[in-house]
């Protein structure tokens, strides 16, 4: 299988007062930043800053947009029509390219959040949306989705290039979603079990799901998520583990 | 004195469900538009209607970032550190710039909206934070503000372009600044009023002070703002006296 | 059939700089307002003032709570848990009893605002949420909605004191629900189809349906919504021809 | 001097994800505590939630009331024109009410928070604003602010019961004004030095200022920040030091 893979997570996520997560302690640990961009988390300075430290570490980033839900989190399904969900995109993106330019950086990836990441996968509309917002904004940045999903298919089908993505953190449903987080055991905290799904998804290509199915997957990408307690933790157990396996960790845009 | 003059609206201020001014009948009157950027009006889909009817009637475009504060429409005075301030004005520069891309548009200026623009003009640390966030963002674009303020000052020095603006619809106090929009007479409604105001301040450089001193103005820019009651007369009325006293009215960006 | 009806309208839907509606012509034509609370529409002062007109001009109020989504005007379905809703409902009706105290007013009635109406029409969780909040903050205040809905149900039930509403400027679908706004033919905007849908209602508990059908529809109150264009010519044609036909246009409370 | 004091901390200022302080840890030390309204932080379900456990830990609630503005957590001074000021209070207090019938409470007090505390203790404009809020919606409740501030002075003068608040946890300024939370040695965060200062204000109505004069100080209610680093352990040291030292501490409500 896989010979190399990207390890990514979702940072920036504070907001004003509000922390969250251990950026310093999960960023030597990963390849890939998605950094939130305003509308379900992340002010401007928070996003900076988050910009600043990963450019310290070395670690590529992305854009990650979400539906306009704060207090939700961007976590919620929200009804959004294509247009307006197009230019919210466009505007998330754009905002983050501006703050990315400030630190010297561009955008390696876009990667949509919580709910709108779950609608575009299996909406076209959604995904159509999101697939013109990036081809308008920043078409050489890599569109990430879950593998098979409808977000990727148009994607290609509209020239971008594309990553599929895994989840080291998460429990996975038969129909390759993953488990709603209200769901016991949906997300993974030990470091063992969250190694050993992150190895077999790049090594054998393959996931257990919560009702005991066995589920192909091809991923380029894995993800911790950056708000998952001991998330350092885990992102370091899944590196290690990766390694130890003789995968190369590296991001996405670099080429072998 | 002045030959030449751009004629600027703020545009793009309706938010949502709200809508903000008449802008179909607003552009063909002026050369350029100052397009709200999410803080203190404009969700991203109204701005992006509002970029693509510029295009239409040929207006340039530019930036109006403003303080976080929709309810107070960023006219309240916020106490922003410099850096929350730089990193604001970069995310919406930013988010706006995503917005023109779509509609196949650059930013020809950058101006500040309501309270910022005012306490960018006076206070050197917002001045440095706003240059420095137009410098990272957007270096090409030309920076707008009052005539002898801190702002254009500290643009100049840091190697921005700009251009002086006059009002052409508000009422000046003897140091040069605007009266407060409570203060009765402060925002001129009479189309002849605001015509007047507009071509001495474009022919003779000089404006008439509320206290009834004459003060000397030089401008590139004048501004009607688009939420002025019957904005389209008085922009409609301001172009015409110009033209029919041989000033030509263009454009900041284009070169005669 | 019923000699008496609420001519209800929803008002306070401004925010900060942006109104919306006609409040001063609307209101000598209705008997009650459903104000809003700030969550899909409404900042504190907005909500204030249409308070002091609506007492000015004998009209009843009610809380309007909606969506956390100003920027979709609370007309999106949101993915809320219950818990969440509930909570959300008792802080935007607390906040406009508040508001209520200081213009001397109590809250005749609650009613749920766009999305949120829809859904605590059809959805038992939902309409929970909003029973328990209303009995817990303002037990003696009348809930309306839809008639036949599960929230009406419910709130009887739950010892609420109940009112079936029905819409004089919106066209219906065969299922009792109102056709969405997006399609053609949703919103009736002629004063005198309007009228007759709202004398129909009324005096033969009957309404016309997109489709052709004839549907029962029992109603205690009639809306119109304060920000359909021609707002205050629609209620004054509604009024006109209720108290034409005899019907007694009364506010919800007042007993005969 | 005093032999009772009441010991007060700001909960409640979470929002949606995002967590602030250590609740369950501090409730135990504190006899009230001033709850976030939803302006500068606290969402209705946070804010129910540690209602909820406020009532389980016996400790009396009051509300918290902010500017409007969640990025700067209500630290940021905001020009607020009177009218708003007032209309913004009454909703958060009434909000807050409504969320407090829910758990069968009511609002001991009201305390403004963070820049509109300092604003209303020094301005006669606001703080008229704040006492008219009060009496509107909560007479019964009473008034925290800073011994011999403008607010209290007004609230008097207006029928409303006060009490006066001295900071355990922050450093203060010779004219009484706490010293800025970016200065270095601001926020107190040695237990010791907390405890100390706290008994010091309460058995001698002193307190030592940054510039190394002592300050005449009358309190009857001690304030640990909610959001200060170790916050339980800071109260922790407080009760127990006045305890030690014979001083009652007790809710202000209660009367002995």
């Amino acid at each position: 299988m896989a010979s190399r893979v990207d390890l990514n997570a979702d940072l920036g996520e504070g907001f004003g007062r509000w922390r969250l997560g251990e950026e310093e302690r999960l960023l030597p640990w990963i390849t890939s930043a998605s950094v939130a961009c305003g509308f379900h988390a992340g002010d401007p300075r928070t996003i900076r800053r988050t910009l600043a430290l990963a450019r310290r570490y070395g670690v590529a980033v992305g854009a990650h947009p979400g539906y306009p839900d704060l207090v939700g989190f961007g976590r919620r399904d929200l009804e959004m029509d294509p247009e307006d969900l197009e230019a919210a995109v466009v505007y998330q993106v754009g905002a983050l390219q501006g703050l990315a330019a400030t630190e010297g950086l561009t955008l390696q990836h876009v990667k949509a959040h919580g709910a709108l990441y779950n609608r575009a996968a299996r909406d076209p509309g959604a995904a159509a949306a999101v697939v013109r917002a990036v081809q308008a904004v920043c078409p050489e940045a890599i569109l990430l989705g879950p593998p098979g999903s409808v977000l990727l298919e148009q994607a290609r089908a509209g020239g971008l290039t594309t990553a599929a993505e895994g989840f080291a953190d998460r429990a996975y449903r038969a129909d390759g979603s993953l488990a709603g987080r209200a769901l016991a055991g949906a997300v993974l905290e030990d470091p063992r079990h969250v190694a050993e799904q992150a190895l077999r998804l790049v090594a054998e290509g393959r996931v257990a799901t919560l009702d005991g199915d066995d589920l192909r997957l091809e991923v380029q990408s894995l993800c911790v998520h950056g708000d998952t307690p001991g998330a350092p933790t885990l992102a370091r157990a899944v590196r290690e583990a990766l390694q130890a396996a003789g995968v190369e960790v590296r991001r996405l845009g670099e080429t072998g």
